[in-house]
């Protein structure tokens, strides 16, 4: 039976070592969050997710949803389980105090959604849902529609949903079909069939808020004609009581791969009543509010499967005794060496750690960001949020799904046979991450985001802020001789990154199809030397700890400086491989016809 | 639903082009199999594997085993289908004349069982496991036990097992624990319990061959103690019928991340009469014809499960309309583009692609030296034979099933959300591929096989007359300006393996920790220069091909040439990286203490 342990110590030093959150003390939701709160907030949701979310885990995944004449319930305890969340207040962490949240910084809400993640991807989809809708109708929805829902989003007792593709339509929304008919009184009858509805219906919470998109009768064609729409499970009466149930049901749940504790349905929408939320036609972009949030929320659900899938394949090698160091015994009293011996063990679990701490450091500088770009005093400090937020959001997305996915392989690898074994439960971290990895827009599409639109925004102005965040570091530290052995390989990815991004900006105009070959290499790229930016900088912390010897606490930074030189050294070689085919560019993938695959 | 299309036209390339067979037509074997025989014979492996395996490959996936009473049931159609094998004579096909097989080379055989594994891997195993029994017996068994027992295997009536694991060693055979107490007329008595059995059990064959690893009372500790039995699941009468049921019981089925169809079973012996096959105390030896002719089948099982996948990739990609080229739309007259003008679907295409085709080319001229190594009548032709085997197996196993792997996830991935699917059935190759990367020796096994035994046997011969071959290619075509991109990118992947062999010969001894750390990415940069080689030989065949202007086929061998441009743009670029890691050696991974993981 797996387990799960939240890595508290690695949430602390990157709240208050690495990136020093009480210098933001007199930011909004930053005040509310001293170092002992958090601390406490923490602990727990350690407890929360090690003690009750996570022993839910593979019931989840054994159990499945069921759906029976028209209902849809969850595995055994999940519902129990959400009680507790929206008990515990957890769905009001980083809301609006306006509307009964804590109004806490999303760096907490991201390190929060880790654990419920690694603890149980399949059931953190409900409450990671709702926050979605909660986005889009705070930053879209009218004063009305605010009062009305928001504060049942906020404490968890209703929870939302996405419903974009259908079943001819994915990435591209400009074919769908769903209609919208006005009635005349400000809401609209909408019809049409939606799938893929992750979260869709399910029996944790009174009521479900469906974020919806349809074109309104005659609309234009194309993306230039969708509008969002809010349709609730039940409607909702102008006390806030719950009224009938509205024309949208369950047609079917998905047989899938993974996630199967969280209700992946097919929704059919016959004339059911909805609202519009912000203006008419212009739906995508309210839905991309909600969009760019979930992708960073899936970014993490990949960072989270390989935490949990490398933490119990650690376990496993220590415990497990198989063949003999290469260098002579070492457990000389047992019949055989612990697998943590054999250095292609460790290589796959070093693989994994340096990608967890790399990658949840660079996830919470992110959101970070972004919540600076909101609440920071300094124009300066809003414009680099933004501008790190919006350039980040596809590679956290792409990259650390598609890593995620690799590390939770590897960890499943360490358990040989035994990895394959239902039992043991090393098979559904991999095939949970795996959906990570395609839906909120597939990497591809992350991939081309990356390149064709963020690069390119505002004369890429996001790009080269980040290079001069990378050059600043380096300059400010080349005197340091303990961090050049994280310096050099930085600014050797830097370099062949700064070479990609020029290569793209040289060619893809005269030939976009440069871009999309490129893209996934560019993203893997970027996500190669963001992490290597990442390690570094702790690094730098680790180092001056060392050196001030006050802790008591070495071990642990040594730990972390070696797991940094084997990211270094085993991982960032990479980035000239991706370079090299960036500049090969279009040819070699355009050159065949579509006949000769 | 998937489909399957045996790729016929490849193996004729590579069987009467690329590696002409007519050339050993003198040669046992390969004397009864002109062209035109061998034509006829695809045409049939084809027409069975589309028409009659591959519709069972989802069926087996949903139903999987059953074990009711002691009794295993196989998946809905695989009785039928398996009665169609072996009354087509398939088991026979490259099986020694002496025992009633067709004794074709074992080339023919890959060819044959990568189809068969394409179509359903988890029905595949049921025949695969049997020729391992063969060959074990064949090389080690008594006159006697190959006359009693052979023909029944050639024919197919019965199937044959390998028992290795038990519960507490798998790769580390030394632990087992399973004993045999002579009976005194030759036989012993079995007891123990072994696991991960394939095809332990089942309904498709009267009889079951288990060939058991056990030590003998009083026998040395370690693997010096180890011998192999021949265990039927119904003893077998001097008249060759069968008698008694024999003391070996399922235990249990195993619940597994696929291949569902395949019964894995926990096999109790409980006093089970056996044969010693070999000598005592070297069951290893005998073990390790039956595992290395095994793990030529797994690494197989990796490019089928990517060849599979990929056909089906290819027809979503060209049947699905989503969004528009970069360059402007293609499909003008429809709503979309189909997905096929994406660069990054095509890119993920042509990684499989270019695996599929440069991987298969491997195999075959793999197995070919193989079949060449016992029937050449020259010496030095059966000595390169031989070492190309040997060097090349952990390669073809290891790599293979990395790469199938990840091309099946690609594969799975031009699905979108679709591919997450069940209904789909891209998921099951996903899983089904899974194994291959574990069983029969887990990667790392066979990366550290590779570098630890099969570079330093008689003095690195091996890997110097892989070179040597590479360098004689090389120097006899580099006048042919057309062949440069595929030279010089083929000199540039050779040139760093030899760097990273050379590296591994001046540090292992003092370090052997050395050789286990860079072993994964040796075997990976191995596996990448050998593709190179034959797609170097297979331009030059096509290259030539389309100068003569007379085959009426030149589109094939220009898409042909595409293809492995793509590979030596796109994927050769790796090796830098893989050379990069090795050469930092064992301190990135052997630094941290075993608390630190």
């Amino acid at each position: 039976m797996p387990t799960y342990k939240a890595p508290l110590r690695e949430y602390r030093f990157l709240l208050n070592e690495l990136l020093d959150f009480s210098q933001y003390g007199d930011l909004p939701g930053f005040a509310d969050a001293p170092a002992d709160l958090v601390d406490a907030i923490l602990e727990e949701a350690g407890k929360l997710t090690e003690e009750v979310l996570q022993p839910l885990n593979q019931i989840g995944d054994r159990e499945g949803c069921k759906l029976e004449n028209g209902v849809v319930t969850t595995p055994t305890g999940f519902k129990d389980a959400y009680k507790l969340l929206v008990d515990g207040g957890w769905p009001a962490l980083v809301a609006d105090t306006a509307y009964g949240g804590q109004g806490l910084p999303n760096a907490l809400g991201v390190i929060f959604n880790e654990m419920v993640s690694s603890a149980n991807m399949a059931f953190g989809m409900y409450p990671g849902l709702s926050h979605g809708a909660y986005s889009a109708l705070s930053q879209h929805g009218t004063d009305e529609q605010k009062k009305k829902y928001l504060p049942k989003l906020v404490t968890g007792e209703w929870t939302g949903t996405m419903n974009l593709t259908e079943p001819h339509c994915g990435t591209d929304l400009g074919l769908l079909r769903s209609k919208a008919v006005p009635v005349g009184d400000g809401s609209y009858k909408i019809s049409g069939q939606k799938i893929f509805i992750s979260a869709g219906d399910h029996d944790l919470a009174e009521n479900i808020l469906h974020l919806v998109l349809a074109r309104i009768e005659g609309a234009p064609q194309g993306v230039k004609g969708i509008s969002l729409f809010l349709v609730p499970k039940y409607l909702v009466n102008e006390d806030g009581s719950l009224g009938n149930r509205n024309g949208v049901s369950v047609g079917s749940l998905e047989e899938k791969m993974g996630i199967h504790g969280n209700a992946t349905c097919v929704l059919n929408y016959d004339e059911a009543l909805g609202w519009l939320v912000g203006e008419e036609h212009k739906g995508l972009r309210a839905m991309f509010t909600m969009m760019n949030e979930a992708r960073l929320g899936v970014g993490l659900q990949g960072l989270s499967q390989s935490e949990v899938a490398y933490q119990n394949a650690v376990t496993y090698a220590l415990e497990r005794l198989q063949g003999r160091s290469l260098t002579g015994p070492k457990a000389e009293d047992k019949p055989a060496d612990p697998l943590i011996v054999h250095p292609d063990i460790r290589r796959m679990l070093l693989n994994a750690k340096s990608f967890n701490e790399g990658a949840r450091a660079l996830l919470v500088w992110t959101a970070l960001h972004g919540d600076l770009s909101h609440r920071s005093n300094d124009e300066k400090t809003r414009e680099f949020g933004d501008d790190m937020m919006s350039l980040l959001t596809p590679v956290l997305k792409g990259y650390f799904t598609d890593r995620g996915f690799a590390h939770a392989v590897d960890a499943q690898q360490v358990y040989g046979g035994h990895g394959y074994i239902d039992e043991w439960g090393m098979g559904q971290f991999v095939r949970d991450a795996r959906i990570a990895m395609i839906y909120e827009g597939a990497n591809g599409v992350q991939a081309l985001d990356l390149v064709g639109r963020k690069l390119a925004q505002n004369g890429g102005r996001a790009v080269f802020a980040f290079f001069k965040a990378v050059d600043d570091f380096i300059a400010a530290n080349k005197s340091n001789a303990d961090l050049k052995p994280f310096l050099d390989p930085l600014a050797a990815a830097r370099k062949d990154l700064e070479a990609a991004t020029m290569w793209f900006m040289e060619n893809a105009l005269q030939n976009p199809d440069h871009a999309g070959a490129g893209s996934t290499p560019y993203m893997h790229h970027f996500g190669v030397t963001g992490r290597a930016f990442m390690w570094a900088m702790m690094a730098k912390v680790s180092l001056e700890k060392l050196a001030a010897q006050s802790e008591g606490d070495n071990a642990w930074y040594e730990t972390k400086i070696k797991t940094g030189r084997f990211y270094m050294e085993h991982v960032v070689p990479e980035t000239a491989m991706h370079l090299a085919r960036i500049r090969h560019g279009a040819d070699p993938v355009m050159a065949m016809g579509a006949n000769e695959f």
